[in-house]
């Protein structure tokens, strides 16, 4: 089997190109036969011992192919390697490098455009085994954790200290894929991404070196900031394998607010207004009024919901604070068409208030059919321009009769389209890739971005050169060529080699 | 003149290893003769105008020697270059390329550590001419500069909208040098720094390409982070010619208060339990007994403080959110031995207890007897480290004789010392380089960085690769290699080539 046979797939799902002109643009890299790949098995059993690597079928289809993904490839990666420490993943690179063998690392696996996929083959590394919180420097404000601790877990466990980590992508993220993808959530709109929690990286480039790339100071010029290139890199520069991450306070007091809207232009609007008025909320969502439909059909909420574009507000601070927040919130809603404004008063209303937002995705993957596939695409654009663009969307999925649910991370200018489409019907495939490809285009005439925290993987490289331009592309091309000559990490992804 | 020959002076400034072993390390680069230099002004002179070049004496001594660094060299530009636009910057830079001639961009000229020195000669690029704000989305809030736009001027320019840009270093400081450094100030301790700032940079690398590393969307997880890897890179990877910041509304309230401490300890007690109840407070400084002591002598201010530990807070937020931090802080404050707690009642007592803070700098300059330099320094720790290191530094400082004060942006683990030594005597030079090093291998024993702001230059460069070690450094100097391969940014700075 070769490994470079895949690359015809692989560039078949992009979006636009001819293939041929595809096919040019690449290195073609030249990745150790099947042959050599099992000598790399034994190796690497001898070293990490028996158990530590994994050619279960089940375990290799897992590690190489997503329900949840926008793309998959016809390969899958050839083993699975379970390393203990950063040293048996600087073990694994070594003997990787050598036979030059791809390696993609695994923690959640909840990306969802074919961030671990294998087009080349090559090893899965998967954290299981390396889910520790390793310290909680509580005075500081940072802990220091292994890639396959999960941000909801790490939560429960600094809850008792006051603390919280702010980063709330898809509840089952871990935290070496949420490095991978850079990824972001609710909160962003008041903490930011990934990015800005990050106080350090523990990292095994592809020749098995392994560096660190700060101390552990909250604030540091020392020097290239390469803790935020390896951020937000999938893995094709390096992998992380200790995290220091940064904390915050949990607030004194929060609070919930739902307000209803005529149209996604008036909650824009709206929206608008807030961040123009330095109002620091701790999130801000839009539903629109199809998701809305969605919740009430699956009835997975307590309450039936009003189907209209509909904002969801989390409120964060002291007493007083989020009491003034609350009020100017109302003020402003009112004034841009807001009708029907709910507050929380105590915990329970705020649970239910907030439910709808929280069940958004799995309402609608409770009304997937037979055989029917929900693409999740996100894009993201300068904030005056939202409005115009989910309306856009809104309409051309409803003119090419896709069912299909809007949410956004308003304050953000970032939105998420989850569309559901026969993954079988070709036309169907057409249609969805139309709309969505569309999108971007969109978003990037707006002078946006092709997303704003799902990542490129495989499903958006042609929409990056598209947004960035071959150029700058070629600089990443660069950087990745000086840290990974053979391409051995994560490769395929984020841009063509 | 040979442009290698003043490295032996160059090295001899760093704190460690001796001469013979830092010059081994390096790939001891060449450039281009005199000769070749004085053709390549003739060609840019014909391609940029007769006025864009300039060899006049004493416009070359100052844009490669600062009163105010920490190290100079006894080399200078042999010319400077004045652009109007990121296609003259382009032009520059591949005549540079062409030839092997150093490029050494300069707007404010404010930085302490030698950014801007030029010790293989070369080109300064003065981006004087490039001073323009470009674009400001004042829905979008962000604003499009270019690099000699200073950031005080830029406020003025957007306060009418209700919108400020909170990055705040040296008063002269200007957008361009501030990316370089990846700066920060009194307000990074609510705002974050430089790199939280930007949205996308014009680049124009070494061989005169351009590249832009983002379109315009405030969040985004599109390809790797290009931004902030130049984002702190001092000039050494490329040279930023556009700038998109992102830009904050202007709090409804502000407030201000001073709080005296028996030492220093108690008051970074006291700003740890701010810190650790999650107070959001704008700003909180500390400044030393001598630092108020040296305000007082200079009577810089309208009152005369007590000479004693000082804590200056700023505040904002809505009007009873000021309220409540006001009073917790004072609580906080009362109860970790604050006494004298003052809070600013209206716009006039602001500036009052605000302007000790204010004019340390300067009253500490001020006291600059004939002959004396201030050595300013700075690092940073983990948070619960920051009274030690400083109660260490003074101590030291004291045992020595010398007269120096302290000044800390006590929330985020960073300090500065500023110290008063003869440059002609080698025993004070001896006695200034031994205290601050020591200072910085202190910072690193507690996990620290050698510097929280005014990044690396030349003078931190042997402490860098104490506190990251040569196999990150060496990753550095790959990915400038990569983007650089004739080392003609900035070359000698951050770390040896």
């Amino acid at each position: 089997m070769s490994f470079t046979a895949s690359l015809a797939y692989l560039y078949g799902v992009n979006d636009s190109g001819s293939l041929s002109s595809r096919v040019r643009q690449t290195g073609n890299p030249t990745y150790a036969s099947r042959n050599q790949m099992e000598k790399a098995i034994t190796e690497l059993k001898a070293l990490l011992g028996e158990d530590a690597v994994s050619t279960d079928s089940e375990d290799l289809h897992r590690h190489g192919f997503s329900d949840w993904s926008t793309t998959n490839v016809d390969t899958l990666p050839i083993a699975v390697a379970y390393p203990k420490s950063t040293e048996g993943v600087s073990q694994i690179a070594k003997v990787c490098y050598n036979y030059k063998i791809p390696i993609i690392s695994f923690s959640g696996g909840t990306s969802v455009e074919g961030q671990f996929t294998a087009p080349f083959g090559g090893f899965s590394v998967d954290f299981a085994h390396m889910d520790k919180i390793l310290a909680i420097h509580d005075d500081d404000l940072d802990v220091v954790v292994q890639p396959s601790v999960a941000w909801m877990e790490l939560n429960e466990q600094i809850k008792s200290a006051g603390l919280f980590f702010p980063v709330d992508p898809g509840p089952a993220a871990r935290i070496g894929g949420m490095v991978g993808t850079s990824c972001s959530g609710t909160n962003a709109v008041r903490y930011g991404t990934m990015k800005d929690w990050v106080v350090n990286l523990t990292v095994v480039l592809a020749d098995g070196r392994v560096i660190k790339t700060r101390r552990r100071p909250r604030k540091t010029a020392a020097g290239y900031n390469l803790t935020n290139l390896f951020i937000g890199a999938e893995g094709t520069l390096g992998i992380a394998t200790e995290i220091t991450l940064k904390l915050t306070v949990l607030p004194q007091e929060t609070s919930v607010a739902v307000v209803t809207f005529p149209t996604i232009r008036d909650a824009a609007t709206a929206a608008s207004k807030i961040m123009r008025a330095g109002i620091p909320v701790a999130a801000m969502e839009i539903m629109d009024d199809v998701q809305m439909g969605v919740i009430n059909k699956v009835g997975s909420t307590k309450r039936k919901w009003k189907e209209v574009p509909t904002m969801f507000f989390k409120f964060s601070g002291t007493k007083a604070g989020v009491k003034d927040i609350i009020e100017t919130v109302q003020a402003i809603t009112r004034k841009n068409m807001g009708g029907d404004f709910q507050f929380a008063v105590n915990e329970e209303e705020k649970m239910e208030l907030w439910s709808a937002r929280k069940e958004a995705l799995w309402s609608m993957l409770a009304l997937k059919g037979e055989g029917e596939e929900l693409w999740s695409t996100d894009v993201a654009v300068p904030l005056s321009r939202l409005a115009e663009i989910i309306e856009d969307s809104r309409r051309e999925l409803s003119d090419l009769g896709m069912f299909a649910s809007m949410l956004g991370h308003i304050g953000d200018g970032n939105f998420h389209s989850a569309i559901f489409y026969n993954k079988k019907d070709p036309e169907q495939v057409e249609k969805v890739k139309r709309v969505v490809y569309r999108m971007v285009d969109k978003a990037l005439e707006m002078e946006g971005t092709c997303t704003g925290e799902h990542s490129v993987g495989l499903s958006k490289k042609a929409s990056l050169v598209k947004e960035l331009g071959p150029e700058t592309i070629g600089v990443m091309r660069e950087l990745k060529r000086a840290l990974d000559p053979h391409s051995i990490m994560n490769p395929g992804k984020i841009f063509d080699l």
